[in-house]
């Protein structure tokens, strides 16, 4: 498994992170030395995924700490760096408490701890010789360590309940055909990477078994907000008669949000889609709880109703 | 509109083709001396869209004939070329009658004329102020001239139907970002381009009226195969309640496929979809009748049961 230390990692002067926008090509890091930087890294997505951008705000807070910089500045170019993942405000909130470095790594060790309960409860509901089918990337690379849906993934794999993984290569950034292939790879499991549109012809011809998702956004009712091409499955997969498992820690849970309609979907730069023509580029859609067949956290498995279901796992505590 | 010899034509020694894989980058031709370099120009897609190969095809046949190749050869590297559309072989059962450059004009030109009737009756189907969403090219380039689905959203352009077209970018090989945005753009037609697995939200959203595509191949019971993702859409369109649309010409109705199972579904090279990973690409999809809300050839407008209607219609006559 990929090295937490080595996704991201808080040095004495700079927050380091493996550029993810260059994987699986190249292997670079990119040194951040103010929480200006550690933003600007979020936003140009050398980081991604819910948990790793709150795990990259706490270092870049601490960083700012450490440097004496303005706390409430930082605290706000971090907190806006991105729109949709509720992780940034949970991480920043809690390291108000405390900026210390030995803070904001305890709380990426957390994450990476929760990354593999929350994927021993996710492979327990996985048949033998299960096909899976994923998309995006929720593994070591999102998280900072382990991974949640591909975290899932590992675990059934390693107990010998996982036969082979779809991976949707994942439009307009190739995060599954780059990440998340390179993750299995990695983890030397059968995978082959597919066109998003592919997966329902998967489906009708009875080769997918089950669909595992990480998370951005989890509200309240279970309304989940994940990357762009995950209502579409959901759909899918409910017209296939096929359960769709969403895979998060409880920092993705937001209480405060009451459903689906409260989240804020990121519209990224039309030229992710195309450079010549016009284009509209959500990088982010909202699936409804009813299309959900559980919500995996470190805590167990949640099922409808979820209001009560997470409301009860004490979740945001 | 895209004048239909600028797309492809026969000359005294060779069928000349616009480069299909480099629009809209650059606007370049390539010349086949022979049926097998034409056979070549088909399957490694300068020329695609089941019409058109069809057109193709006859083309290359009349070369044969006029340079005296061996006609059965011809026939045998032509129809073989690829293996989803029937044009292919109905152009060639054609051709064998009169194997002349004349014969295969007045092919080329007939498939132009039935595009017009076609588009007509499709844009009948238009209330006013609609937003469209197409899949792949189904246009002048993949017909010959005039195109199907994107000839349906012209004529209800021009009738002032047409409020907005959703173009899907159509992974792998982008024809929907490369060439049905490219002729939207020519004619003047309000559109934007998204990544494929954004269409369920555009749809969730209320921001898509109707799906309209083209067809690879029509089985007699109204199954049909299309490029991959138009299964996925037209369950998201049920879903949704949005109608599917079918725009296609006769020619694409094959009445001896009694129903989906039976059309052939060509796999192409995994490189379309990465170069590094393992990976499935499937080039076309089979969407059941049911899901299809009409199915309009140049006859007119075809309800279910298809299989009444496409067999009255008097097609592959």
């Amino acid at each position: 498994m990929l090295d937490p230390e080595r996704i991201l990692r808080l040095e004495d002067d700079a927050v380091v992170f493996l550029d993810q926008r260059k994987l699986p090509q190249a292997t670079e890091e990119v040194r951040c030395s103010t929480a200006a930087d550690v933003a600007d890294a979020i936003r140009t997505m050398v980081v991604r995924g819910a948990p790793a951008i709150g795990i990259a705000a706490a270092y870049g807070y601490a960083l700012a700490a450490a440097r004496g910089e303005d706390l409430a500045t930082a605290d706000a170019v971090l907190r806006s760096s991105r729109p949709t993942a509720v992780n940034l405000a949970w991480a920043l909130d809690r390291m108000h408490a405390d900026p210390s470095a030995e803070h904001a790594r305890r709380l990426h060790a957390e994450e990476v701890d929760r990354c593999r309960h929350m994927s021993a409860h996710a492979a327990a509901l996985f048949a033998p010789r299960t096909r899976a089918l994923t998309h995006c990337n929720a593994g070591a690379l999102a998280m900072g360590g382990y991974g949640s849906a591909v975290g899932a993934l590992v675990t059934a794999w390693e107990q010998g309940l996982l036969a082979h993984v779809w991976v949707d290569e994942t439009r307009p950034l190739l995060q599954g055909a780059r990440l998340t292939a390179w993750e299995l790879e990695d983890a030397s499991i059968p995978h082959a990477v597919i066109a998003d549109s592919a997966a329902a012809s998967l489906m009708a011809a009875g080769e997918v078994d089950c669909i595992v998702t990480g998370a951005d956004r989890i509200a309240a009712n279970g309304d989940t907000a994940n990357k762009i091409g995950t209502y579409s499955l959901a759909v899918l997969a409910r017209h296939h008669d096929i359960p769709l498992y969403v895979v998060a820690p409880t920092s993705t849970v937001d209480l405060a949000t009451p459903d689906g309609a409260a989240i804020p979907i990121e519209e990224r730069d039309a030229s992710e889609v195309t450079t010549r023509f016009a284009a509209r580029n959500p990088a982010f859609d909202v699936t409804p709880a009813s299309l959900i067949a559980a919500i995996v956290t470190e805590d167990g498995v949640h099922r409808a109703p979820y209001t009560a279901s997470l409301a009860g796992a004490g979740v945001l505590a």
